[in-house]
């Protein structure tokens, strides 16, 4: 296929992966595999694997907080799909020098609002490229892996692969401005069982003396876990910029017994 | 060693490796450390790791199907091992211009009935060639690691490692064709907790109007998981071409009650 | 920076990683970003990522039982850090011709007693070479990161992180001797449920026809699972020098109900 002329983007080389696929079977290795076939110099990394299953809105979360960590120029795949099989089409978006094609159920409308450029993948177009017939229930093998290893390779380009399209929103995202407080909810449990936001570092240093109030605990932000002794509740901007809720050296979500969905509110005087 | 006038198999550098290890312990990551001190160049892909224990069935089912997908040329490393450091041997299969190392237990021989030459490791020779002694349980280290990355480097070829040896058939596999009825069993469950056969395509498509029967439940075949609702219990042919048993957006495995050795019929009258 | 004459450290381009951020969040992948950016031909390893959260001694014995099996010239990260934003250095180890880099929290002090180098991470050297200022809560990403991509391209020499330093011994490790028995613990539980202790194998090899107590068995020494039952608890010398409880087949841990901590002991009458 030809050339963008509007298009900044330069491949890397470097793939990511974002998926709800676990790490049971080889469904990750076999889209590994078909990269490999296409683009063997591809070069691939996990970013996770362990998206609960169907969690489109975590997925968005963290690929939006993560992609910049990864070279400019890198294609990043995220296949969380309960559409597979259906009529959904595919997207291609190219935002700050970085590819991502995702399904179109609202994975790529949790990004910073950036300039961006959106295609949608033209099925049709993919067959007189000789991919044969995709299967109903493993896109990530069968279309995303192998769209992802010519961009990557540089063999094909994103306005190539169908017509622009517009990306709708998904409705409010982050938490929401009430008076002198913000409303917000935890969208990620981590592996520490720290409780991730969407109230953003940018709404909070607005804020004079910040109290966080979380299910019945009132809390101060501190600056770092070590702030605080093992087994104490703590408030942080974490390190990718969203308010946080910690037990130190322990698991805020077996502690506090909270989950996804947890209302945080932040009460305070604006600053200066 | 010498070059192989039979063999159609060239490297492609590509490696992968098929475990009962899990994620956490290092053993996976010194198999990769072993390779790369032997094959710089070497680009590994982990297929999966979390193979019940001593699952041979598992290992076999899931190699067998992912392969392909993988360059002509790969190195595929299985060890799933019970027997490790007993006599038991150590094969190297080429088929289809990939090559499979495994224990002889059975692994290899869920695969389908296509050429292949089977050679036993003759640990003496690896002795010759500067291979210390193993450990008496850890052979993915110090006998699968190593070999694998001197056939993926092209410095070793399979018919130099040992004798060539027949592979002995594992009994009848797949599901059994009884009057118009198929009947098979479960013999996966995957990460979303579905519920995959050794119910072929093949024998289906020669069914007119199939019908699943499972543990009490009667299902006619849909396309995809988009075909029905979430929730609903639905039997499709999934995209490794096995009859699969799911729940839209659920786990069949978590719902039903179900798992592996689950005993699954298909009743029709035959087509045309 | 230049270059460092005392030091026999050429880089392989491989680095390892070692940490207890688990396989649900992007984590390690963003670390691999970090590292790909600044060093894009590096060959990135994960050895563990299950250390248990805060299991510094777990993570120790990993890293010293498993960096030899890697290239010379490999940097490995170990990043189990309770610690992270206080005021806890980070320290560089040159040791065997490897570099470890590791919070200063005796993480390094489980090692083999080698003549090795250590250096402490000067934080502001780091901002002066262009590194902007760290979060106070994952410095696997700002620092350890980008660092041991500076090491594995050569561009920077361990040396030139920040002033020499003594690295303090964690006290006594291993099994104690006490007149002609050894006792020592149970300190890794591996993915099979074997019980992995520190008592190595050269104190073993000084008994006469060694016996094993723990939890009320009595167990010979064998050689590997399959000299035994399934089923049988099993005492035996593993694959990394070490003494480990084993049921074959099996869980030690679930079968005997036993963990990390539980005390080990070998009686016997010294050889020859």
């Amino acid at each position: 296929m030809g050339s963008d002329h509007m298009s900044t983007f330069a491949p890397s080389g470097v793939i990511t992966l974002t998926t709800d696929f676990g790490h049971c079977d080889p469904f990750v290795g076999i889209m590994k595999g078909r990269i490999l076939s296409i683009f063997p110099a591809a070069i691939i990394v996990d970013l996770t694997h362990e998206i609960p299953p169907f969690g489109i809105a975590a997925a968005s979360f963290w690929l939006a907080r993560a992609y910049a960590y990864f070279p400019i120029g890198t294609v990043h795949i995220a296949v969380v799909d309960p559409g597979v099989g259906t009529a959904r089409n595919i997207l291609a978006m190219e935002m700050d020098s970085h590819l991502f094609l995702a399904p179109d159920n609202g994975l790529l409308t949790g990004f910073p609002r950036k300039e961006h450029r959106v295609h949608t993948i033209d099925f049709d177009r993919l067959r007189l490229h000789g991919f044969p017939p995709p299967s109903a229930t493993f896109h990530g093998r069968d279309i995303f892996a192998p769209v992802a290893g010519k961009l990557a390779a540089g063999v094909w380009h994103a306005h190539e692969l169908g017509p622009a399209s517009p990306l709708l929103p998904l409705g409010a995202r982050g938490g929401s401005d009430e008076g002198l407080g913000i409303k917000g909810e935890v969208v990620v449990v981590d592996h520490f069982g720290n409780l991730l936001t969407n109230i953003e570092r940018a709404a909070i240093e607005r804020l004079r003396d910040p109290r966080v109030d979380i299910a019945g605990h009132s809390l101060r932000l501190c600056r770092t876990y070590g702030d605080a002794l093992p087994g104490e509740v703590v408030a942080l901007v974490n390190s990718f910029d969203v308010l946080e809720i910690a037990v130190v050296q322990g698991s805020a979500a077996r502690n506090l017994n909270l989950g996804c969905g947890t209302p945080v509110q932040i009460g305070a005087k604006p600053a200066g």
